[in-house]
């Protein structure tokens, strides 16, 4: 922590690429080219998500940089990430408005705070806080509201809706769609071409994790097709976000993609499927928002069994 | 745990002051006169609240005497203080009966041993258990309730309804009396002089303390009406208490209190506040008590954070 | 890790013992004799779980062996036995047939990576992984099964009902029967006599866990007896089977039996009664399965206790 940078050493443009690589880092990325692709494809989904999504980055950020938070942390945009989250999900479920904005400094800041506990207490067992400080303070946001007149007022609907019942065969149109809305749920958005721009910035990261991110939305459909969840679920996305992000940070990213491994990350893919379902099923009574903690849940798993695991390795 | 000191070394004073220290650590304070000046406070709230407070500390202290704690915490009340706390609550909760005494006793006995296996799970970080023993014991108990007929038959109401809706604007009435409510609720007292006796035991103890404790309880008042919660509530103290112990716990007694530190220490008291109603709507379900989970939750994560924040150190 | 063997290792002799004991560990036995009179018992109650159970143990075992876990852990069947539970639970919970089977495979694979991600978790404080692996598929499973229409399908009644009303006063017959309840509903038998066939191979594996399972059965049947619980579940052993495990868990087997030592196991098997209690008004909003959750928190707790405790002893 001896790195911590000074307030008076805030380089304008460090920080302002910080903050974009907040916005890649949401999927691993720290490619601030894959942040500016992401912000486009925030855009193309609605203009709103991309201000409030670079607005959380930022305030998580400075946060980080006010509280001393590690410089390289900072730069990679690893304290901005779950702030991008927030101001997404902030806008989409209070509507925009002034305390909308309010909530997302303000859940920013505790976020960071969240953000470097996670730091701390993960440590021993060499474990990213991957998006759990955003799922943190949003369930709790969410949890709260009904509590405060003035954030109740804004609420909209569950952004993810699930059928639940209704037909379970899939068209080929569900197939591809739902194979783009995969990738783009992780941002909440559910139009196949706002995924495939995302796509398009994982590409520009990574060919293995743009290649593992569609391999595991596949699975993720997979599973719930066989399983026998609703199309429409299935087509819009809501059972393969989480094993997308699950199957990128398994193959190559954290953990060595051998054979073996790759085995590894198709099996976290379903189990993430499996514990969407479940944890859909947790959060009805609270307002039924899943948020991508199936990814942390699981993702957390598979990387703490790997030291008791001879044939895998952790990578990064 | 060479020092654990053995039974027959049981000196009854020693004892008895630990004992009375069980009451003030509630609020960090280890002086027995604080404690003392707790005990008038709670009689002041109801004879019945002092003595099963003070029977808690008791059965609580003397458990981790004979299982063998570390003599210098049972000696500074830490052994004792979630068992104060859990004999008030089963009072309130269950009535006065044989039943509840006897919940009151093997409670204290469980919670003793769940103080003990969090102190061993948290050192590694250098955490201290707070309340977090009496909150397990007591939602236990609160749950477990209705499957047990010769406990449900004394179950009162929920001791802090919420009203959810109702007028927001506050009084200077609701204002004051909110205040000292604050401090009063963290042993469920609702009267406004109840919490001015226990203000008046925090100067005994510490001035800096007492002076956290009436600012925190201003910020999560002020953070509440802010937010739209209803007056009622606030007034009661609900959103207050909570950050009332964050607040005193963050300000010098666990983080060093500086400029830096002091913006943390509000941070983390409207950071409580968001949490009580969170939890709050996540209790309901199950009853809706709150009990002090968003101060050990918000506590916990805060000072957690604190080694990879360089601008903040840990104090005590 | 050194010691993980690699897959040609595998001499089929070897995996059928470790397979067979898998059976007996729920129950913490390393004998094969145990756990094939616990495949007896399981067949007594109904052949399917003594296939499915045998199943699982071979399912969890393999995958174990697949991803390189400890050669030892893999030998002494503690790879195995949370796949045991998952089998016998599926197929009661979701009926018999093709998918019920692919669920235990694939929950069995995903309960052997929770397995070492416990292993590795709970390491710095020497604590086991109990049937924490078990409760978590299988409480993911029920969770998700009614978004699923190919899982759901099957799904029956709850297995383990509770009156929560009637009768409170004990009949000799419900004393006797719950008791030998208590051990068979480990395993979520509710006969008497399959009861006694598990008794058995206690006796089989060692005489110390054979009393002290009867002992806690008959503690936890005597608090639930008490608090007012409804005589129904008393007798089906609802109230036992937690307890019986905390019981032979601390006494004797992870803790050294002093007499400060059978104290303290008695407390853990009064507190695993009410935590049963509890956790089952908890679940009620998600139908309501406890499974062994109260064993595995109690325990955990307990021994995570005893470093700090001077009078007691950590063994094996």
């Amino acid at each position: 922590v001896a790195t911590a940078p000074h307030l008076r050493d805030l380089k304008p443009l460090t920080l302002l690429v910080a903050v974009v690589r907040g916005i890649g880092q949401v999927d691993f990325m720290a490619s601030p080219w894959t942040g500016l692709v992401f912000i486009v494809a925030l855009a193309a989904g609605n203009w709103r998500y991309a201000v409030y999504g670079v607005l959380g980055s930022a305030v998580a950020t400075l946060t980080a940089y006010a509280f001393g938070a590690a410089r390289d942390r900072v730069e990679l945009g690893l304290e901005g990430f779950s702030g991008t989250l927030i101001g997404v999900a902030f806008v989409l479920y209070f509507g925009m408005s002034w305390m909308t904005t309010l909530l997302v400094v303000a859940g920013c800041v505790a976020g960071s705070v969240v953000t470097s506990a996670l730091v701390t207490l993960l440590k021993p067992f060499n474990l990213p806080t991957f998006t759990a400080p955003f799922c943190i303070i949003t369930s709790v946001m969410l949890l709260a509201a009904p509590s405060f007149e003035r954030v109740r007022q804004g609420v909209t609907g569950p952004a993810l809706p699930s059928a639940a019942t209704g037909r379970t065969a899939l068209t080929w149109n569900d197939i591809w769609q739902g194979m783009f809305n995969g990738i783009g749920q992780v941002f909440f958005q559910n139009k196949w071409y706002v995924g495939l721009v995302f796509l398009v910035g994982l590409v520009v990261g990574s060919w293995i994790a743009a290649v593992a991110a569609v391999v595991a939305s596949l699975v993720g459909m997979a599973v719930a097709w066989v399983l026998g969840a609703p199309a429409a679920d299935i087509a819009a996305g809501l059972y393969g976000y989480n094993a997308v992000l699950v199957g990128m940070a398994l193959a190559g990213i954290f953990v060595v993609l051998t054979p073996v491994g790759g085995v590894y990350a198709v099996v976290g893919a379903i189990a993430a499927t499996g514990l969407t379902a479940a944890l859909t099923t947790f959060f009805t009574p609270f307002g039924g928002h899943t948020l991508t903690w199936p990814f942390v849940l699981v993702t957390w798993t598979f990387l703490a069994a790997v030291p008791a695991l001879a044939w895998l390795r952790r990578a990064g």
